[in-house]
């Protein structure tokens, strides 16, 4: 077999057998096939495409490129949840203490922020000592304690997808379905996992703008768990304004707890506790996703997924006080109000420019090696169809330098479409559900 | 201005200006740009393809990558040819002598042969002591004593093709129309020529199998040698059958020689005849084509083509002798004859399989490093249309090794396709003109 011929067979419209790309995965992780011999594959894979047999082969090879996690010591189901990314999208902080409390184990490798989306495990760095940067073995350990662990990508994980992802950011192949979803179904696979939840974004914050791409995606993941003997449901999830109240990194920490307190806004609470009801379903934990909401809602009324989570921190060398004294994180020197230019009803906002104007001012990552101020955050006061008045504050920009406030503030006050009609219906929050 | 984003342009079927195309080609040629980035861009042009003006642009970048050859000190009109290459196809060694012992200048840069096609270089080589290897200074020189020179592709001539060349090579990025284009005119317009006679070659025997490729082809290279000032025509020429008696290096030498002595068989001195003409005409040596060819009937005729030859031979240090002795280029051991297997008559041929075998017999290359043995050949003794007797022979191999050459025997053999019925035409040998 060689490389060159499997490029041209892709570049051709053929597809390829799993041998064949077993054969380009396995050679290029061991070094044997180069750089430019893959960059010239995704090209030919990008606009080509690949059919379901083919994506789930990828998805396999780049799985078994390194170490499957094998959690069988641990009795209970082992349940977890990805998304595709957004504003304010931080319901992995909430479901991961609500569902380990409920009874269920919860590996979660998550990944980090990159251009205007947060990461989890920046926002969890904004906790004061808590360390994502586990070996494997610890991981184990933390698990086996506490139900739940929350994990970078180790370069036992996946070394596959490490590498090719990091060729796909360089040659302009990364938005593509059959490469997302490899790239996120071989990470969250080798977890070691029964059951997945996908949390899949459409909308002016999301990677998939249109609701038929977030489909074809939700689509295409669940199939290829379910292919390697996986439960595994997608929620089509809107991202057409940002999820909860806050942007940032202390700032979303702070807001998780409250809503682990039993308070936060109805759209966070509402998404983590349908995340966590189909993950206590998938994990066989309750006979209905909806006694699994009632079990989700028990876990935050009664303290215990709090607790879990003070425990989770303390594991991972965190300081367990920020869950009482939030001001134990890192805190922004400045606020600045964002005011509505009109009297009117907020009918639209372009999400992705909050999460630009968060990079910006240093709350998130431009480029790979960037530090993340994890004070900076935003804090929206308005959402669609509120009502605003002129001069009255949008958003709250809280921010350390002044560099590039005002074009961020300008910026943030553009992403609000204001228009003198309120809009006719609300549009649900979870759009659909993919595999149920 | 960054790789990333010309190869994403590329990707989603935008077009590059002139400045983008100018970026990609400095920058890779320099080692700014990595291979892996040029891979991607190039399988995204594979497929998207490229408009006149990018293909006009990126044989201009590929060009002006290395040093243009001035040869204003000559005063005569410089013209060349180029071939796309096939089996037997040698006019090059006979239309350079006749078109410099008319008058004009042929600075020729020719190639090697690769696949089942051979290079005008190494038919030379077959010419003891003769030297290919030039500098552009000892070239000039040549040129100015006897108005024709045939040397390889220098340093200085075009490095970004040699770079791009490789690239493709192994990135199954060869076969499209604007990045042959481009290779093929930056090597040619570097020469410092004033006009150029295109043979673009089609049928069994070319790598453009289809006519209307052949076509696009040679539009495309016309239309692009125009746009840089240039005079340039293409003939589409046929490639259904071997050009000539010969195949092989000596053997064509030998041919060759033959027909600058006013023999060879029809075609091949019909071929060379006419591409001499257009030579002449672009040239403004005469005034019409056919006057061209009448020039050129009598360089042959008057033997001053062969005595240019043989001056040709000795300023690169070959042995001129051959002229006369023609059994003093590289004979072979042994022959053998390729019986037909049935009566009938010829109705075509698989004409690249003669290539392939010769190049099986040591008498081309399958890789890059392969050794070729000069004197290794194929005689072809039936023409399309020629009946043939069971048991007469339909060629003769000269050999030196057994190793393949049952295989090589049948090759030919079944390159041979025989049928009752005379073919009801004749096809022409030049099917048609383009840039005329």
């Amino acid at each position: 077999m060689r490389a060159v011929d499997l490029i041209r067979k892709k570049r051709d419209s053929g597809e390829l057998s799993r041998e064949e790309i077993n054969f380009l995965v396995s050679g290029y992780t061991r070094g044997e096939i180069p750089d430019y011999q893959m960059a010239a594959w995704l090209m030919a894979v990008w606009i080509r495409g690949m059919n379901r047999a083919e994506i789930a082969a990828l998805t396999e090879a780049m799985l078994h490129s390194g170490e499957v996690v094998n959690h069988s010591e641990i009795p209970d189901k082992k349940v977890d949840k990805h998304s595709t990314g957004g504003i304010g999208d931080k319901p992995s902080l909430i479901l991961a203490p609500v569902v380990a409390a409920g009874g269920l184990t919860v590996p979660m490798i998550s990944g980090r922020g990159l251009g205007h989306t947060g990461g989890t495990l920046d926002k969890l760095e904004a906790i004061p000592g808590f360390n994502v940067n586990l070996s494997l073995e610890e991981f184990r350990r933390v698990l086996r304690k506490c139900g739940m662990a929350l994990i970078g990508q180790t370069a036992e994980i996946a070394p596959a997808d490490k590498k090719i992802y990091a060729l796909r950011d360089v040659t302009s192949t990364v938005e593509n379905i059959g490469l997302i979803c490899a790239s996120i179904m071989s990470k969250k696979l080798a977890e070691g996992i029964d059951a997945l939840v996908l949390d899949v974004k459409t909308g002016s914050g999301a990677f998939m703008k249109k609701e038929e791409d977030a489909i074809r995606l939700a689509e295409v993941m669940v199939e290829t768990g379910k292919s390697m003997g996986k439960k595994v449901v997608a929620l089509i999830t809107s991202m057409d304004q940002p999820l909860g109240r806050m942007a940032g990194h202390s700032n979303e920490v702070a807001e998780s707890i409250e809503v682990l307190k039993g308070r936060g806004t109805a759209d966070l609470r509402d998404l983590s506790l349908d995340l966590s009801a189909w993950m206590f379903f998938l994990g066989e934990r309750t006979k209905s996703v909806d006694e699994g909401r009632h079990l989700a809602e028990t876990m935050i009324a009664t303290g215990q997924a709090l607790e879990k989570f003070r425990q989770g921190i303390r594991l991972q060398g965190g300081d367990e006080r920020v869950i009482d004294e939030p001001q134990r994180l890192p805190q922004p020197r400045f606020h600045l109000d964002v005011a509505s230019s009109a009297a009117g009803f907020i009918a639209s906002t372009d999400c992705e420019q909050f999460g630009i104007a968060l990079a910006m001012l240093g709350g998130g990552r431009e480029k790979k090696e960037d530090h993340i101020d994890h004070s900076v955050g935003l804090e929206f006061h308005k959402r669609i169809g509120d009502h605003v008045e002129k001069e009255e504050p949008l958003a709250t920009i809280h921010y350390n330098k002044d560099a590039k406030l005002a074009e961020a503030k300008n910026r943030i006050a553009d992403s609000y479409h204001i228009s003198a009609e309120a809009p006719r219906e609300k549009q649900a929050l979870v759009r659909r559900l993919i595999g149920a």
